[in-house]
Order: structure tokens, then sequence, then C-alpha cells
């Protein structure tokens, strides 16, 4: 129970469903004297709208927020940031036929066990409608840290087993935005276009992954040996919906290599320690290491497909067979990239309070 | 700060440094009445325990546990249980060269840095050896769960490159504990074992992956949608030094998939609606679904190398170079086999009392 | 930073300031399953509204609730509760003059220290205004707690130093309401309101006693050693603006009693094991005894007074005077009484849960 | 479940039972650097320690306590401290007679039903012997906060009904420790120790009032609306055991009072606002105003008495007399004087820390 708050000292806490009359958060720790208006947190909610391409789904959210509390005069006052969007597209009647039926891969059959009743229209809490909470949130933590020069961006690197090619950061940040698939390479992200119409036209769906990257993260965040920051991001990531695998660095490729190779050696640049290389992923021990935090999630197909089913039907208990016809994205990769990017913020937003980085208190007299 | 506590009910705090004069951790939350003595803990101990062979330091800790309190008669009772380990074979002097040298890959600098003081013995509380408090509070766990028909264990399923073939849970659990590197592929264990002598050899380390398994968990734990139970073993699993990766079911190769493909069907069975598959790794929408709990973890190589690494004295900012030749595992994956399952065990044990499945109370009277 | 949620399992998160747009709460942890409409919680909110007599502010809000989340077809479904009372009534521009002038015995000074930016209009977030979200989570836990013959109660026994008499519970239930003081004992209430006219025409305002009871607790709630009931209890109540001191059962007498006077003894009574007495109010050792709850808060007169007062202006740092004639109640205990009784259930609410007295899970299948 | 830790930064964590092997405490979000070693908690452990006088039991423990980890050199390393004490006149056998038999007044009944099992020991968990791992943890937050100009300190203000004059600070400071009932009016000292003599002759006991007192506090600690700076102080006040009530600055008194009495007025002074009156106890709206925080706690008569008191077998199910003859206290406040200083620093500690006060960091590099 009571699992929709996260964070210690940047606290977010968020609610409603896909088809119920509004969503919303509360953000409770933001410092106090930050300038903030709506568009700050527009901007990036209308990043994660859907209706923007043929990339995902149909339905058609304008996800206007509402800034409801903790704002004066244009800035932070240090007191709990609630925000509201108001539902107006949802389409519940679509989705009747779900009532009884559970659909695979989804979590539908689990809530009605877990808690005996269930808001089935379009998934309920359980739907990726669910993230608008958190890419407001997310977008409050990323203003914040943009003020002290950390930068939080993601992208997809791999769609329908199409990967991207390797690109700088500068590159990312200029092209990843241009393709509805949120792929920096454009090659690529054609090819991946071609994919998602291929899986589109046989009632399919296609998983992928994605990249989050934080650069001017300082050196120290993380809070050994429960709450490291690759553990905090970690559960962070993996609550967004359909993620199924997360690296930090090397991740899974570390497995395969010698110390001598993945160790980052340290050298003295500008009268400082750094690390040359960045196999670390910018986290070691738990602890920021300076350099850039970089994360790939592994993200499963839409569950959602127009293909034939088998599932069986609670009320009856006999066995039947599903097609899904509502308005859903045939791949999540590119709509969770400002997810993606929300959850990292959140984290870092927090750890920079939790490890003094941030003062929470504007003025402080004795 | 503070980030040694983890759990909401089943509440875990570790404490204490490589070289200190004990470690050990608090369980506050264990439910009264349990049977419990402390050889429950110590052959979870001495599996952990080092020395056991060439594929682990030669550090020799008996690693015995004393249980401080909570436990009354040979049974909880509902107070914090308090366990401590001392150490004994702690040779301190050995890293007094390590006093103002970072060792590459290690968290040294990180906690100078951090902290401004630094227990260099050992690595401090940044050792590998902080899991013994972890372990010990897993006994308990495991223990507790093992009561409501759960189990939980991990093997090494690839290490130094060498991959183990795919194995029944029935063949893992006979196996693995056979071998120093834990493989239950016997095969694969002994050409791992082959590759650890050879980087013994070459002053190298290799790096590895772990599988951890639950089997017999119920359906419906976890608490969407922040404490999502793979969120948590997320944030539990990469607690642990060395982690760089993480996946649950299909994980990465989801990334791959066709939805059509990923998503596991629904059938009746026994007059249950059960999924045949369990490409979802026993947990969907944040939710255990019932099937076995299915969790990657990609351990790095040891940064302990005894070849020449290039790092700098904090203290002149002169660069120099490093041959570690302290006592230290040539490979993780077989060590980190009782901490995974600990850490797994101690998240579910949580998320059972969370949910209702364990009642807390031992005697309810109204 | 981030103190505006309370609980551990029913998880309280209020927001909103006195003229802001809105005021509201998230309420995470309710179990599912559980009848709600909006009128249960509007009941309890036409309770606290101002402007229903001459003993309160005339200020007039009709305080109207939204349920904006976590209630399908009538029924809680276990995911947050999100709930949202427009502000109507507001009159910033009285508060204009406040800009720089802190009011003595308000929070004004601090919160401008504290946060460098203060939301002047009414209070802002330290306004009594701001209960409004606690009574509105406390009416879904005191509806919760009333399926477990939980009633949670309140009444002034004091004001302005015109003490109730004692009186039977049945009486206090009977009575308290009948009156504008919220006083059972008629006699008493009417030379209170006579005490309040006469404070009025002073220009001042008047401080009182409120007692809160809940009866049918049953006996085991609360986790000792620093989660007590009494503990919880204390926070909760003591967090409510205005309140100075607080004692549970014998409390301050208690200090004068001997042991032998003290001490409940226990008796059989039905086959139970019982106290007849109850010095202890409910809760010995920080668990409930079985016995009504009874506590006690002191509140302390309203700080805004019409009569001329000594104040700074923080802008000029001279001194000045100030005489506050916004709407303002002249005592707070009889509007306290509502938000005392909503604190209190959120405490007994997520004890229940805490102790497993209430099963979140409505269906728990193996 | 789960209630024995206390604090969101710095965080106190204790275990132990009367008669077990050992009691002790984990704190951890010490900052690091902090000069630390075992005489500042041994001091304060002397202070608690039994057997002292004549007001006390005759229990005799050293009470030697051992620092386990966190500390290096002398120094905090921000790692959690580990501290222990082991019990060495533990007298159990003394006890076995209430196996069976709950006391009046103490939680015997309450931890058999709740639990279904009872170290019975001495009181197990609930007894007053619980408060060393605290008093251990206060000494951290004591030493911490002297660095930043707080003191904290109580004394006796009323034992037996018998009032102490009121004293100037530096009166209590000097005089308080000199008397064993630690009361600072050396006149009522004498007739306090009197009256106890009394009491044990009769085979009786005492209550009283404790005064707890924090000077050199920052205006701007708490977090409204619910961490307030009072409402934490009070959940940490009354979870010591025998507290029955509590009130800060005027308190209960302010009940009787006008506004125009109790508000503190603003002046301007060294080019400061400040308030020349003290009502408030030095806490408005739930944050400290730069003035000395006072708290009165009431605390019941030592439930353990020799006179016969009725109760009955559990297990029989029949009334019977008890007389209580092991080693108790005749009075609890002299000896609640350093726990009650003990939690007021470990919530002001905790409050420092997280207000910002006091930067967990000892050296940030960006």
């Amino acid at each position: 129970m009571s699992g929709n708050t996260l964070g210690t000292v940047f606290k977010v806490t968020t609610w409603g469903e896909s088809h119920g009359s509004a969503l919303g958060v509360v953000v409770d720790g933001t410092p106090a004297g930050l300038s903030l208006d709506a568009s700050v947190v527009q901007k990036e909610l209308d990043r994660r709208r859907p209706g923007q391409s043929s990339a995902s789904t149909s339905r058609n959210e304008a996800d206007v927020v509402e800034i409801l509390s903790g704002v004066f005069e244009g800035k932070t006052t240090g007191m709990p940031i609630a925000m509201m969007i108001r539902n107006r597209d949802a389409n519940s009647s679509a989705y009747d036929y779900l009532r009884n039926i559970p659909r695979p891969g989804h979590a539908d059959l689990l809530y009605k066990e877990k808690y005996g009743i269930r808001d089935y229209r379009g998934g309920g809490r359980s739907s990726g409608r669910e993230t608008v909470g958190r890419v407001a949130a997310g977008a409050i933590a990323k203003h914040l840290l943009s003020f002290y020069g950390i930068t939080v961006f993601a992208h997809v690197i791999e769609l329908g087993g199409i990967p991207a090619s390797d690109l700088s950061f500068a590159e990312v940040l200029d092209n990843a935005e241009k393709t509805p698939v949120r792929c920096a390479d454009l090659k690529a992200a054609s090819k991946m276009m071609e994919a998602i119409e291929d899986a589109r036209r046989e009632g399919d769906s296609l998983g992928g992954i994605v990249e989050v990257i934080a650069t001017g993260v300082p050196r120290g965040l993380g809070e050994p040996v429960f709450d490291k920051l690759d553990a905090d991001i970690s559960k962070a990531l993996m609550s967004i919906g359909g993620v199924k695998g997360l690296e930090i660095g090397a991740g899974f490729a570390s497995a395969r290599m010698k110390g001598s190779q993945m160790n980052d050696s340290f050298i003295i640049k500008d009268e400082q320690i750094i690390c040359p290389t960045n196999n670390a992923g910018g986290i070691i021990g738990g602890i920021s290491t300076g350099l850039p935090i970089v994360c790939r999630v592994a993200v499963k197909p839409t569950p959602s497909i127009s293909k034939i089913q088998k599932t069986v039907d609670m009320e009856t208990m006999e066995p039947c067979e599903i097609q899904i016809h509502g308005r859903h994205d045939p791949t999540i990769p590119p709509r969770l990239v400002p997810v993606a990017e929300a959850m990292l913020s959140i984290v870092l937003a927090d750890h920079m309070l939790r490890s003094g980085f941030i003062n929470p208190v504007s003025i402080i007299r004795k």
C-alpha cells in the first residue's frame, strides 16, 4: 500500500487514472525562490503528449497543466507545488469490453486480484498516462538542476532491433528531437520509422532501448550503502511501465571485461584528479564521479497489439481471444524519453538536496 | 546522508567497516513468534565467508554472528534483532600505502572528497566486507519467506565471458553450490575456474553475470506506481558494490522482441488463470504474477588488480602507479551469490509484510 | 524541507495556500473496496467550514470537495485519492498591508526569514485554512475506522477559562455539535459564547482546551519504541496550528499522583483481562489498551486581534503598530474540533494498517 | 511493526532488551569530520546510569559504551555509528514470577497480546533500560549541536506535587545536577527527597514534571505543515516511557490567556527583529524563533510499586495480587532528565541537518 511517493527531500507524489477526471502530482521540497511558471512544466508535458505523430497513439490530449499551489509572484515559496492535468479526450466506452478480459502483458489481472476492484478504463492507474504526473514533477526538477549546470536528456538508441550509431552528446542534443522516434542517428531513425509502420501493419509492436544522460553532475552525490545514486536511479527508472532492464556505464558489457579494461584510471587535469575514461558511467561505489551519468533502459514492446491473443474471461473463467483496437502506441521508447529524463531529474534533485549541494533554505540567519 | 536503512516495514540498517572492530545490522519489523537461532544466520554467513577457495580472497574470517536482541527462548519477539560480527583477520597495515592513493575502480577518491575523511583500511565502509550485514539480515528474511513456501537462490550464469547453459531450477539448486564459482553447469564451471586462474596469473580480474530467482512468490506483491516490486528489487540489487546492470525476465532481449512474442498469454489451469510462459520474469506492472521472479545482474570485474595502474597521490597531487597486492577476490560473482539472495529476500519479506500476506501481529484480539 | 506528508502506510500529503487557487490533499494507502462518495468528505468539511456562526470568521467558503482519483464506481480502488477544494471568497487585497508587517503570534516573520519569500495573502500556507486538506483526509480515515467500530469525536472542554463539567461520552456525542462553541455542557457553552462576545468587543481573542476521544479502538495499536501510538498522536495533534500543549489520560495530573492511584488494575470481565479504570487514557507503553483513547490539547488564543499591537516593518526596519481587521476567528477551539478528530483518525487508520488489523489487500490468493 | 527508527536525516535506530546480552543504537547521518571519542557518550550514559542515589534503582550497571563503527582516528567518517552497551547486572530470575502476571501500569499484557510472546525479564524492550540507546545517540547529537552554540539541558521542576521556584537558566545549569533529584531549587529539592523517602516507605511512587530547554537554536528550524519543530519534539518526548503530557512555552496556561497577553510582540534590537517575551516557547507556526525552546513533560509515577495491587494470571485467568520487589526507581523524573535532553537533541540535530544549517558534506567540490 501507499507506494505513490518517491524521494527523501525532493518528494514527489503522483495520483490519477487514465480515464479519471484528472491526473496530477504534488512536489514537496522544492527550494524557495526558484523562478517558475507553468510554461516550464508545459514544455515537458508537450514533449510527452500523445498524438504527435504516427509513432504514437492517436488519443489527443492537450495536457494543459494548472499549478495550484507553492508558487507566488512567479517564484516557488518552498511549499508543496500541486499540479493538475485534466483528462479531456478519454473515450472510456472503448474499454467496456475489457471489464472482465485481462490483456496479456498488462497488469489488468493483477490489479483485479490484488485490489479486488479495478478501474479498467484505459488501464486506470496502470496506464502509461500515469506518467503525466512524473513528467510534470520532473520538469521542476530539471529546471532546478539547470541552475546548477546540470543537463538531463534522453534519446532512443535502439528500436525494433535497429541500433543507432554512437554519437557525441552534442549531436544527440541537436538531433534527437528532430525525429518522431527521438533517435539522433537520422538514418537509423528513418529505418526505425519503417519498422514501426511494418509492425503497425502486422498489428504488432516493437521494443527498444533508451539512453538517459546527465551532464554537469557534481562529484559526491549518493548516500551509501543503500541509497547509492545508482541504486536510487535504478528504482526510479525501473518504476516506469515497460522497462525490463537497466544498465549504467559499461553495464552488461562490463561482465565480459577484465579489471584492467574496466577500471577508469586517474590523471591530473587542471589541478583536479579526474578519469579520462568513463566506463563507470559517472558513478562508482554509489557516488557520482563528476563525469556524465549514462544509463540505458530496455523497454519491452507495447503489450497492446491488434493481433489476436489468447486470454481468459475473469467472470466466466472461459478462455477467449482478444484483439486490442484502442488508441495505443506501436512502440514505447520515443514517448519514454521525456519520462526517463523526468525520473533521472527527480533522483538527481533529491540527491543534490540530500547532499547539501543545494541549500534548501534561501536565507539563513542565526 | 543516512542512506544505511532499507525497507518500509521489514527494515534493515547496516553498519561497520572492513577493518573496524565489528560489522553488523539491525533488522526491525520481523514478525514475532518466528523460530530463530544463530545457526540460521551463520549458515548464510558461511556461504558468504571469504577464504573458501582460490576463487576468493585469502582473508580468513570466521564471521561468527552474535544475535544481541529480539530473540527470546528461541523465538523472535517482534523487537529489533541486532546482530554483530567481529572483525578478526583485519590486516590494516597492509593498507597504509593507500592512505593517499586512490585505487582505480574504487570509491576511495569519492569518499575522500565527499566526506573529507576516509577510513582507508581495506576500503572502510565501501569494502565488499560491508555485505556481511546484508547477508545476516537476508538470512532472517529468507528464513521468514521459507515458511510461506518461497525459495530464493542465485547462481553464476556467466563468468569471464564464459556462459553457462540453461538448466532447470532443480539442476541449479542441486549443482550451483558444488563448484567454487557457484555455476550449476559443471562444464562451464571448470572453464570459469581456468579463466580465473589465468586472470590471477596476469594480475587481472574477471566480471560475470549472476541470476537470482525466487519461486513460490504469491501473486500480488508490489505497490505501484513507485514502490513496484521490480523497482524495489532493482534498487536493492544495484546497491550491491560492483553491479552495473540488471534485468528482469526477458530483460534486454525484450527490446528486440515484438509484442506478440513478449506477451505472456493467459490460460486456465486448475481453475486458476495463469501464464504458461514467463517472459515477464514474474512481475508485470510492478506486481508479482505468481510465477518465479527471475533477475540477472551484471557484475564488473574486481577493481583491485595487481597489474600496474595509473593513479594520483591525493596529497602531493602527483601522478603515480599502483599495484594492488592486498587480499582480494579475482572475481566477484561467486561471492555475490549469497548477497544477491539476501537482497532479494529482504525486498520480498518487506513486500510480503506491506501487502498483508504476512500478518505482522501474531495474536490479534479486538 | 518537504514536511507535508504524514503517515507510514496511510499516507496523507496536503498542499495549498489560504488565497491560492485551491487547496487539497492526496491520501495514499486507503484499502481498496471501501464505499466512498464525496458526501462522506463534504460532511466533515461542512463542520470545519468558516462563517457558520459568530464564533467564527465571516469568510464565506462553500468548500466543495472534488474527488479527482482513486474512486471507481463508488468504491476506493487502492490507488491514491486526490481531493481538491477551490478557494472562492479569498479577499487578498485585504492583506496587502501585511506584505512587510509581521503579525505578532503568527509565523509571518519566520516564513519570510526561512524561505526568503512569503505568500502573505491570508497567511498563505501557515493559515488555518490549510487544515481543509487535513479534514478531507481525516474524513476518509474516519469513514474507514467506522467499519471497524471505531468512533472519533472531539469537543471543547474549556474556553476563555470557563470549564465544562464532566459529561458522559453519550452526552458529549448528543450535545457538543448543538452549540456554536462545540461544548456539550450547554450552560458552560452559553457562558463561553458570552466570553467570546466580550473578547470580540475588546478586540481580543480567547484560548481553550479541546478533548479528542476515540472509542472502539482495539487493543494492540502502536509500534514501540519510537512509533508508539501516543507519540504519533502527539505529533499529529501538535502539528495543528495554535496547539501549545497536549496530554493523554490523566496527563499533567498524573505528575501529582502516586503509583497506587495512577495504575489501572487488571480484572477479569467476560473472560477478558481488562482495566476498570482508564487513567492511562487508552495507551500504555505506546500500545492501545482497548479502552477509549482520551487526549486533550491546549489551544492558544487566536493571534489575530484588532487591538493595537507592536511590531516592525521588515523592509524599513522601523517599529510600527498593527490592528488586524481581517476576517478571523475570535477563538480557535470550536473550529479545531473537526481538525483534531481528523488528525486522530489519520493516526489511528495508519496504525490499524501498520498493525495488520486492516488488511490492505482485499483479495489475497497464493 | 518496525517503529525503532527516528529521524529523517539524523537517523537513530535503537535495539536491545533490559536483560538481553546488550543494548545499543545505530546513528546514521552524523556529518563527517566531527571529533568524537567514547568519553563524549560515556559522560551522558553516566548521568543516566542507575544506582547513583537513593532516588533511583539499586541495579548497578557500569553501562560502558563501545563505539563499533563510524569513527576513524578520532573523527566521525559520515558512516553509521554503532554503539553497544553490554548488560551485566541483569538479575533475570527475580522476574520469573512475572512470566504470566502483568504488572498494572506496565505494558506487559499489551506486549503479550500484541506479539504473542514477551521477554518478561525486567520488562524486556519496554523497560526504562531501553533509553540507554537513546542517551548514547543523544550524546552525539548534543555534541554536534554544541559546535553550533546550541545547549540542551533539562531539570525537574516538580516532584510529588512539590514545585520548584522559577530560576534563571544560569541557576538551573549551575545547580540542577547537584541534587539527586536534579532540581535546581535546592530547598524544593530537599523536600522532594523527603517525599521520595516517604513514598518508598509506603511502597509507593511519585510523578513529576521535567522541563527541557534548548538555547542558541537558530531561527528557522522546522518543516511545516506536519514536520513542524514542535510536532517532532512532541513525538520524540512522548515516546519516552512514562510521559503522559507535554507543553511548549505557555502551554496549557495559554488556553486561559487572551491574544493580547499571549502574543509576543516584535521589537528591533541590534538591528534584528526579535521578541522580548517568549510565551511561544521558541516555536511559532512550527518554526524556531531563535529564542530558547522550552518544553515541559508530565511524568507519571513509577508503575512498579511494592504496595499490593490487583492483577490477573494470564495463564490461569484467575485474579491475583502482586507486590513488586524488583529494583526500580521510586520516581522517574530525575532519571528522565538525560533522556529528555537526548530526545530534544536528536530532534534538533535532525532539523539542523534538514534545514541546511549543518551542511552534511564536509568538502564539496564541483
